[in-house]
């Protein structure tokens, strides 16, 4: 038995409860991990609400990261033993595992014997912000010195991770906010420019910020009405990923803007790369490196205890953090 | 001075005349052309219209597509001689260049030696339909063998250009068609499948075809408010192509769609590759050997003589046409 996260309704940040759970022994290609952290992800606010591309089958699991010790391996699991410090790459959809307990098995291709370098509570926070960043800007369109790539929602982990990767390959991060308020705190992690869009004019900007070239790629979890204006700031062959859907009215795409410049709308989830090993592997590889050499980090915006699960989501809905939410998991 | 289309205002197929005109010597990079057989595309009507990507400044020139005999050659020019039988690869954009025209300046690097196989009706035919269709169908999505691929408005010229490539490449070609006028016709151009969208439910036609799986590729001129219907129909990362924009209306793209399958939703215009050198010379070798080994084969709907100019436009309105309109330019 061990304490697990479950809820048994779609609902607030109350349904969610830690129940003991008797957690089965490892299947074939599973390892078992006694967790030490966990990190949190808007995915889990949006399957706890029925908004998620996956739905919940009651009594649900949820959680994609977490980092601990292997306890037991699955038949056929090679490549870890027993006592491993591992973290786990968010590798297969909310409803086929959960990893927000104390206890939990998970697919050993996502699992990683992360940097010793790395505490639990950073390796809890860097697959899913770095992978999902990484799949969209380095994998698919492989940013380039000098591209400029417009980050929506900039101070969520997946936006800080953007700037940081855009940051590494020589682009121009340019960090889109509503208001002015975070402006301060996006140029310090990082962001080569920041645009309120609430405030400015975002097509003027990027014309001024890329000399007129528009930029390249814009990568984005909200979607929705401003989206038009987005595409109207991207280049001649420009990408736009949506890789969320915190807006979830249709995206009203403009002809000519799609055919006259050649544009490229691309929905976007990590799964993508994470279930494809060739892709994984290159993806592990690149951030591995990146958290050694420093010009990756992770970005943790508060930590709570495993017990804070609720007020934990309940923050995340705030919208007030920059970064990742973190809970530790006490012995 | 030699007779040349022009018009001077936007408006129907009686605003283009064909006047006598100064035809300028040609410059660097480009070659004169002797024409003798030219081909019309939905494009021109566009431009006329005042609804095509670039506008007209007037008194316009127009025509993507020509074949004839050299007359002269630019400085600079090389791999040419005068007397050579040649066709052009749309490489430019309306406004820049027009080959309607008895005696035409064309830029040099889309002009093809034509295999002499082929008549000129069907070299003024081939490079508009068959660049179009291999651009997306293979230069950016390549279609694998059993890849079902939908394509509406099957039977114009690119249209019927799709089937014979995605055919020739072992994939599954879908002819998308509104009524069930021209299935017949559809299937005898090799059409694998016909479905009528006003007549049939197209989400289950392609579950049906595609056991399930989703179609990999569509590629469509139209646009507008079927659009979320094909993307449904579409694989776990399929690319929806927009290659016209004969409906100008938004696009209204469902996020789920996008996001869950990881979509792609392309705007693309054949200039992707004719405007770049590399791309372009693969895409006159596959088509000049899919025309000597017989998977391809222009489609001809029917043939006017030059001075029918506004009445071809007007039969290109029609919609009644299948395959390409061409013009014999008598000597």
């Amino acid at each position: 038995m061990a304490r697990t996260v479950r809820f048994h309704e779609i609902g607030g940040p109350d349904v969610l409860k830690i129940e003991d759970v008797d957690v089965p022994a490892p299947r074939a290609g599973e390892v078992r991990i006694r967790t030490k952290a966990l990190g949190l992800n808007r995915a889990e606010v949006m399957f706890r609400t029925g908004t998620y591309v996956s739905e919940p089958r009651f009594p649900a699991l949820t959680g994609y990261e977490a980092a601990g010790v292997i306890e037991a391996l699955g038949p056929d699991v090679e490549g870890f033993s027993i006592g491993d410090k591992v973290s786990v790459v968010p590798c297969f959809t909310l409803g086929d595992y959960g990893l927000h307990g104390e206890l939990v098995n998970a697919p050993a291709f996502g699992v990683v014997k992360h940097p010793e370098s790395l505490s639990f509570e950073d390796a809890a926070a860097t697959w899913m912000m770095f992978v999902t960043a990484y799949g969209a800007l380095v994998d698919i369109t492989r940013v380039k010195p000098g591209d400029v790539v417009l980050i929506r929602a900039a101070s969520s982990s997946v936006g800080l991770a953007a700037i940081q990767i855009v940051n590494m390959l020589g682009g121009v991060s340019v960090a889109l906010t509503r208001g002015s308020a975070k402006r301060d705190t996006l140029l310090a992690a990082g962001a080569a420019h920041v645009v309120a869009t609430g405030e400015q004019d975002l097509v003027a900007e990027i014309a001024r910020i890329s000399d007129g070239r528009g930029a390249r790629i814009a990568f984005d979890p909200v979607g929705g009405a401003e989206v038009p204006k987005i595409l109207e700031t991207l280049s001649f062959l420009g990408t736009y990923f949506l890789y969320g859907a915190l807006e979830t009215s249709d995206i009203p795409v403009p002809v000519m803007s799609l055919l006259g410049k050649d544009l490229a709308i691309r929905g976007y989830q990590l799964h993508e790369i994470t279930q494809d090993l060739a892709r994984l592997e290159k993806a592990k590889a690149f951030v591995v490196e990146g958290l050694a050499s420093g010009a990756l980090k992770p970005v943790i915006a508060k930590t709570f205890v495993f017990d804070q699960i609720a007020e934990a989501h309940r923050y995340m809905e705030s919208n007030e953090q920059v970064g990742k939410i973190v809970l530790t998991v006490p012995d």
